[in-house]
This record gives structure tokens, sequence and C-alpha cells, in this order.
């Protein structure tokens, strides 16, 4: 019997999940938060000081002497994209690129250029955002209207400023890593992922459009969209990027690196769905609408595997409306079925054997990279 | 005093200026129509024949084992905005390389090599034309529906397929040119396409946006529009990956190509403008729109430039309206102004201007080749 089910459901009361949470990871013997967090603090003032030199750098490529108005239009549109927001993956860069380089190597001119590489990341999540923002009819991101609502904007523009986003990425990319000698291989894995991702956007779109048709929301599935639409981008892109910046890194590293970040990346994307359900949009800066948009999340998988033949038929006419009243009882639901208490110790299962999968590297830096990667996420509240 | 000035307008009436531009082209000195089109004919059957290699190469690549239904979507979604259409910048590549290449080179398996770059190019083209559909609202391209129109489509698949398409074209293209030693430029040029048309796009967007206020409807604006939107991708973009491709291409033919390039591709983008008004929809499989949409056209600028006041009333109040009288009246008043005639001595005299600068050039197999584009162009009735 789960403790949430005396309380009726209310937006607040679920925000008291998060203190439990916090609480639980502190004591963990893994966590050194505070630490951690120092450092996160102390490479995210570096990171966000470059972006002014990232703009104007792309400014200056971009300029038109007859329109000079192309330039100051993408100087606005992307500091708006890319200001705010905790920056995670482009920091994650960073913390890979300084975590797995020889000490002597780590400079004030590498880190900066493990920031540039960081940027491109970020552009890489802006232009997706912008996309997804105008795909999922989004309202607000990161605490602002999103892009497309600006009345200066509209879809239109948008749509071409996404382009222009991930345009800017690749000239950026080639700007300063051009004489790089992994520059080809930085450029592929950001197509690479690009096409994993839109694989994983278009099976999380198909699985959810069959309407009362849930037959398809099994596990299985569920881990291969997350894996695909955003384990890849999330985790793989950012630390791989790190690794190419980075001297003399071995193969081997490359792929246990890729193993253990889609395991993280699924953590992350099994957080990312109960947080758009449970989360605090104070913190998060954006509303979640997974539930009115009919998405294969975990919560629904879960919830799916463990109702009773009324409780489905609740789901089935609750679930993918936009009716609050709807949105409401698929929440009570969820709790109904004490879905934040397993979240909770599923989280706790997948951290511990990520760490098991972690202490068998046998390469001290990737096992102190991967643990700081996995600490970093496991404390996530937004 | 115009000819067309005594005839009423009707849809069917406008279809007599072909005739008459196809007679004058044909007795063109510069022209050998016949043999020019037959090698389009050749070079289009070997290009066309070799989509199910290309599409099968996708799918085999993406094949997640998890889901089949990824390929088999790929397979479709390729398939639909790949066929049909004239291929004109695929096969400008292919006659780019074969033209330029020392003939003991060109063989079939050079060729083959040709023909995937400029499936390459189409593919560009292809991902730009399900954005623009979306962006325009058109219903009809290639004589077939738009994609996002398809009923198992919709706009939030299509957008998706549009980024599917992208990084397709990048899989692909490291897939068969990974050990060119032109790979990086080949990509960056892709890229650098991709910067400077959604750069046009914008510009194109914000001019046609201001209502009925047509200060910025200039000659000087608008060549800097198709220039940016038009001439880098239809043009540069599938000529210069031909001479990529083709072994010793000297840096000034680059220069130069890039420069006639720019020329020829504001010659098309001209036509293009002259079609989506007075062309015939059979033949361009597709209906135009560009007077609803307030765009900045050839014709549009030209009618500002020598309208009367009570001229430029009629047009304030008629263009950038989607009723089809308001449509009719501003086409009537192209012909008032009698631009139909206007524009087809403007052809003619970027032609020899176009055909000045290729006699300038001191290479041979150059001039044969921008001669053979220019002559592709000039011929094209939509």
């Amino acid at each position: 019997m789960s403790v949430f089910n005396c309380l009726k459901f209310t937006r607040k009361v679920t925000y008291k999940y998060w203190p439990q949470l916090i609480r639980y990871k502190n004591n963990s013997a893994n966590m050194t938060t505070a630490s951690k967090n120092l450092e996160i603090i102390n490479e995210k003032k570096m990171f966000d000081d470059l972006l002014p030199e990232v703009i104007m750098t792309l400014q200056n490529k971009s300029k038109l002497s007859e329109v000079p108005q192309i330039g100051d239009w993408l100087k606005k549109m992307l500091h708006y994209n890319l200001v705010g927001g905790k920056h995670t993956r482009g920091i994650t860069t960073v913390i890979s690129y300084k975590t797995i380089e020889k000490p002597e190597k780590v400079t004030e001119h590498t880190l900066k250029m493990a920031c540039k590489l960081g940027w491109c990341v970020e552009m890489f999540q802006a232009y997706c955002i912008v996309l997804d923002d105008i795909m999922d009819g989004s309202s607000v991101r990161r605490g602002m209207p999103c892009w497309y609502r600006r009345p200066e904007v509209g879809i239109t523009c948008a749509f071409n400023d996404s382009l222009l986003i991930h345009s800017s990425l690749f000239e950026f990319l080639k700007t300063n890593f051009r004489t790089n000698p992994n520059y080809m291989k930085m450029f592929e894995l950001f197509n690479e992922t690009l096409w994993r991702t839109s694989m994983g956007q278009h099976l999380d779109h198909v699985t959810g459009n069959r309407k009362t048709d849930y037959s398809s929301f099994t596990l299985d599935r569920y881990y291969t969209i997350i894996k695909y639409k955003a384990a890849y981008y999330t985790y793989n892109l950012p630390v791989s990027l790190g690794l190419l910046l980075a001297e003399n890194v071995d193969e081997k590293i490359y792929k246990s690196a890729q193993d253990i970040c889609l395991e993280i990346g699924t953590m992350f994307q099994i957080q990312d769905d109960f947080i758009d359900c449970f989360g605090d949009e104070i913190k998060t800066g954006k509303v979640g609408t997974d539930i009115q948009e009919r998405k294969c999340t975990w919560l629904a998988v879960q919830a799916l595997q463990r109702c009773t033949e009324a409780q489905r038929t609740v789901f089935k006419a609750c679930y993918g409306s936009s009716e609050p009243a709807h949105v409401e009882r698929i929440k009570r639901l969820y709790e109904d079925l004490h879905l934040p208490q397993i979240y909770k110790h599923q989280e706790k299962a997948m951290y511990d054997n990520i760490i098991r999968q972690i202490e068998n590297i046998p390469i001290e830096a990737a096992r102190v990279l991967f643990k700081k990667l996995l600490d970093i996420t496991y404390n996530r509240q937004h």
C-alpha cells in the first residue's frame, strides 16, 4: 500500500517525492554530491562565459555586406535559443575531456576548445528543441515562450531558424576544429546522432499514434525508443566528443563509453518521463505534455503492465486526452499503482547495475569519468 | 503596346507564351538543343536507374534488428520524395563530372560514383522540398500530394522525415566517399550550401512579410535573396561536387565555376518566378503561390518599378491575397506592364552576358561545361 494512496492528488503534493529522493541520494555511498556540484558549477561558469564569443564568431562569418540584418537576426536567434537551461550536455563534453585527458595537456586553451565543442552540442540540442516545440505544440521552454511563439518569429521562420542553427553548428565546428585530426569523426558523430535521434522520434511518434491500441506499449519497444531518441544524443554524443578531443584515447574506451552512455541515457530518459508527470514546473521551466500526447513513457508502460481490467478501461478512456480532468485521472492511476515508489526502486537498481559495469572497466580515468556522469544524472531533479 | 494587352487573361491564353519562347530558343546560334536533350535523356536514365540501390544502401544501414519497420519506413519515405521530378540538380553533378574529367578516367564505375553524388544533391533537394511544402502550405508536388499531406504522414512525421532525409544524405556520402580525398570538402560544401540557403529563405520571408510596405522590394534586395536561397544550391552545389569528384581540377576552375553558377542560378530563379505565375501546371506538377504568399519575385519588383500610382494602388490591394480574383488581377497587371515581353528580352540579355563571361575562361573543358549548363537552363519550361 503506497503512502501516497491516502493523499488526494494535487500538483503540490507530488513535489514531496523530491526531498525524499534527494535525501536518499545524499546518503548513497557512491555520492559526493557537494564536490560534484562544485565541479559542475565551475565548469558551467566557464562554459556560459564563452557564449558571446561563440555567437560573435558565427555572426561575423555570416556577414553579408548587402544585408547586415541577417547577422543581427542570427545573433538574436542564437542567443534566445542557447541561453538559459542547464547546458548539461555541453558541460558533459567539457567534463569528459578534462577527466580523460592527460593532466599535463589540460590548459586554459584546451579547456576553451572543449567548451567550444560543448557549444556545438548545445547547438544540436537547440536545433532539436526549436523543432520539437513546434511539433509538440509546446508553449514554454526554459521558463520563456518557445521560439516559434514569439510574435516576430512564427512557425515558418522558426523552422528556417532550426536549419540555420543546424548549419551554424557545422560552420562553427569547421572554424574551430578543421585542423583537428578527429574533425571528420566529430562531424560524422553529429550526423549519426541526428540519424539515430530522428529514427527514435519516428518510432516514438508511430507508437503513440495508434489511438486506443496499446499493444505496442511494451518494455522492449520502450527501451528501443528511448535509446534512439535520447540516449545517443544526451550521453554518447557529448562524451564521445570529449574523448575525440583528448589525445591518444584508446579505442576500447570509446566502445565502453558507448555502452555505458546508453545505460545512463536510459536512466536519464526514465527520469525524464517521471519528471514530465511529477516534476516541478518551476524547476523544469516547462509544462509536461506526455499524457496529453499519448507518449509511450515509462509510466504508461509500467501502468499497463500492472493495472486491473477496470484500471485499463480508465487508462484507455483518459490517456491521450488534453482534458485536465483526464490528465489528473491518469496521474492518480499512476499513484494508485505505486509507480512513484517503483520508480525510486528502479532508479536505485539501475544506478547499482551501472556502477557494477563501471567497476569492470580496466582504465582508471574512464571509471572516474563514468562515475561522474552517473552521479550528475542520478542527482538531477529537472 | 503588348500583343497580350488585347487578350483577356485566362490561364489557357498565357500558355501561348511558351511556343514563342521555344521557337526563339531553337533558333539561337548557341543552341544545339537536340543533342543537349539527348545527353540529358541518357544521363537521366542512368541516374534514375540507380535510385533503388541508393535506397537499399540506406535501408540496410539503418537496420534496427529490434524494429524493422524503421527500415521499411525509410524506404517508403525516400522513394516517395526522390522519384518523379526532373532531377536536374542531380544530373548536373553527373554532367559536370563527365565534362570536366580527363576522358580516360570516365568509366562506368566513376560515372556511377558521380550518380551517387548526384543522388546526395537530390536528397538535399528532397529535404528542402519536404520542409518548404509544409512551410508554404502547398498541396501538390511533382503531380502528387505533398508528403506532409499524405494521410499516414501528417506534419509532425513529415518534419521528422526531413531530418531523416538530411542525415541519410550524410550517411550515404560517408558510405560511398569516405576514402575520397575531397570527402571533407564535399560535406562542408553541403553544409555551407544549407547555411546560405536558409539565410536566403530568411531574407525572402522577412521581405515578403511586411504587409503593404513594399519599400524593400528593390532589385538589389531581390538579387541578394535569389543568390542565397536558390543559386548556391541549384548550381554551385551540384557543379562543385562534380568538380570535386574529378581528378586534378584546377583551383581557378572552382572560382570561375562559382561565379558562373551564381549568374546562371540568378537566371534560373527569374525563370522560376515567371513560371510560378505564367507556367503550365501540367508541366510543372505544382501550383504557383508566389502572389498569394506576397513573395519578393522578379515580376513583383519589375511591376513596382514600372507602375503608375493607380496601378500601385491595385498592386497593394491585391498582392498577398489568396482571393482568386485578386490573383488574376495581379497577373493582368503584369501583362498590362508587358512583363512577359520584358522577361523574354531580359532572359536573352542574361544568356548573352553569361556566354561572354564563359568565353573569357581559358580552359576549354570548363567552357564546354558552363555552356552545357547554360543551354540546359535556358531551354527549360518547367
